[in-house]
């Protein structure tokens, strides 16, 4: 863990007037951070001002001081706080950017481009973490809503503690937010059992029409119009749909094809390391990474699936 | 968190032949203690014996120290270690028990009955935790199956940290164990997210008979015995299933029916606070606890899902 460095700290502490920035389409570790991080400079008599990409997903809509959000925007502030936003071309900014002495980014993603007048990136499980780290530096006493902020950015960006970017640090982390609050059982549950029975329906439909290709280890789902409009629109298809099939024992590549129009698919792919389906989303004009990538279609299915066949045989042991 | 007793870790240091029972159908706590407890004492020379209730859940035999489960048993031992196992008449014992001088009970369960002739029990996360804590006291270095195995006992038993069992020292522990050993990114898919194909396409044909009953908060599913035959069987219907119901915004009573002859059904039943459907369970002959609860059922499903609404309509309100 390394230490925060005292001109991260001395620019909040010194500074006056802060804006608070976050990633287009915040998600929790986002939300979590900037709810956090604008309570403890509130809290140290600070003014802060939020200018976030609404609306949020509703299992993080619990937050109080998101009432405070996007409320107002001055000409200027002391400083602009980015947060958990890997460039500024990805941050949900204002048409007319205010002024600013200082722009501060605080992140977590690998891929920063640090391009802040300050930057303080480090490689962690969430920018929660770091955020919940400059705060105690702060000497900021955290109420209950601070922490479940820090444990919602935790929780989300580290899959409940199940993906490979948990550190030591991430557990002493959430170690002493049990200190502050003791009980984040129903906040888990809210952030990653809950779904509403329209999203409920979707996954049991993506379940149905999952297809084991040839039996090779590539799974198929197709979601059809009817049954997309029948349970509330594209809306209610959440990221673990896509993941259904790659949740199978055995599958190490996933398609999930949602029909937007009759007979126009939107498709995501999901790989396992070491399958690589960038390429075939390249070649239907799409993009993404090696492990997931999509692209829309409107040919033939049955060529999709013997494409997809036909990247898993060429990649097969090639590991 | 209590100081382990001297008693504890003496009975430990200063005897040489154990056995290690654990309670029936041993779950992820039960068996990763055990695989701990049993290497930890081998790595200070100690003589070790299993005797456990066989076969375990595919997601669970991973651990190499299983081929020596269940491999000899002596007439008599220095100690019984009864681990994650609230009463004796709930451990999975030799129809003739060997003799022992010592019996050790180590068990996080508040209902733990003190059977032992020495007991440390303790309300954590997992009795995991406790065995960790143990083998820290008798200064056992951890190789990597020994952290999976504690990992394992924690994550299983408390939902991948999001139960309301989790405390300050649940994630202090885990972060010891990332000091041990990096990654469980792998592990815990294995054991929160992977299914088989029948696990997966039964999970999809309860959410595909999941009804809402009349506009109340109450979820019934029905497995029909085709259903169940197509998908390999009762042994395919995962713990979760029956939740699926409760993971449903707004519901608060699940009844998931499970065919097992044509026409006779098992029933679980689950609730949230401040519902308790202990008492609808007792009136079919069945049992369990006030939010889950079963029985067999061959009766009007009409009944049952009336039977389910009066009980929703007289406690509504009361909490």
């Amino acid at each position: 863990m390394k230490k925060i460095p005292d001109l991260v700290l001395d620019c909040l502490k010194n500074n006056h007037t802060f804006l608070i920035l976050l990633h287009q389409k915040p998600d929790g570790d986002a939300i979590g951070s900037a709810v956090a991080m604008g309570k403890g400079l509130k809290k140290l008599n600070k003014t802060v001002d939020y200018y976030i990409d609404m609306p949020l997903e509703d299992k993080l809509l619990f937050f109080d001081e998101i009432k405070c959000f996007n409320q107002s925007l001055k000409d200027s502030y002391d400083v602009i706080i980015f947060l958990d936003c890997s460039t500024s071309s990805f941050a949900f900014s204002p048409a007319e950017m205010p002024a600013a002495k200082t722009k501060l980014v605080i992140d977590h993603h690998k891929s920063n481009a640090h391009y802040g007048d300050l930057n303080f990136v480090e490689i962690t499980g969430a920018t929660a973490e770091i955020v919940f780290r400059i705060l105690k530096g702060l000497q900021v006493v955290f109420d209950d809503e601070m922490a479940d902020a820090i444990f919602t950015g935790i929780t989300t960006d580290t899959g409940s503690f199940q993906f490979s970017n948990v550190t030591v640090d991430t557990h002493l982390i959430a170690s002493e937010l049990y200190a502050i609050k003791s009980n984040y059982a129903h906040l888990s549950k809210r952030l990653h059992t809950q779904k509403n029975i329209d999203q409920m329906k979707m996954t049991g439909a993506a379940i149905h029409s999952l297809e084991i290709l040839d039996s090779m280890p590539i799974a198929m789902m197709i979601l059809d119009q009817d049954t997309i409009v029948k349970y509330g629109g594209n809306i209610n298809i959440t990221e673990d749909v896509a993941n259904l099939g790659q949740n199978t024992i055995g599958v190490s590549i996933t398609a999930l094809l949602k029909e937007i129009d009759a007979g126009h698919y939107r498709v995501s792919l999901r790989a396992k390391y070491p399958f690589d389906i960038h390429e075939i989303a390249l070649k239907y004009g799409g993009g993404g990474h090696e492990r997931a990538a999509g692209f829309n279609f409107s040919g033939d299915i049955d060529q999709l699936k013997r494409d997809l066949m036909t990247v898993y045989e060429s990649q097969n042991g090639k590991s």
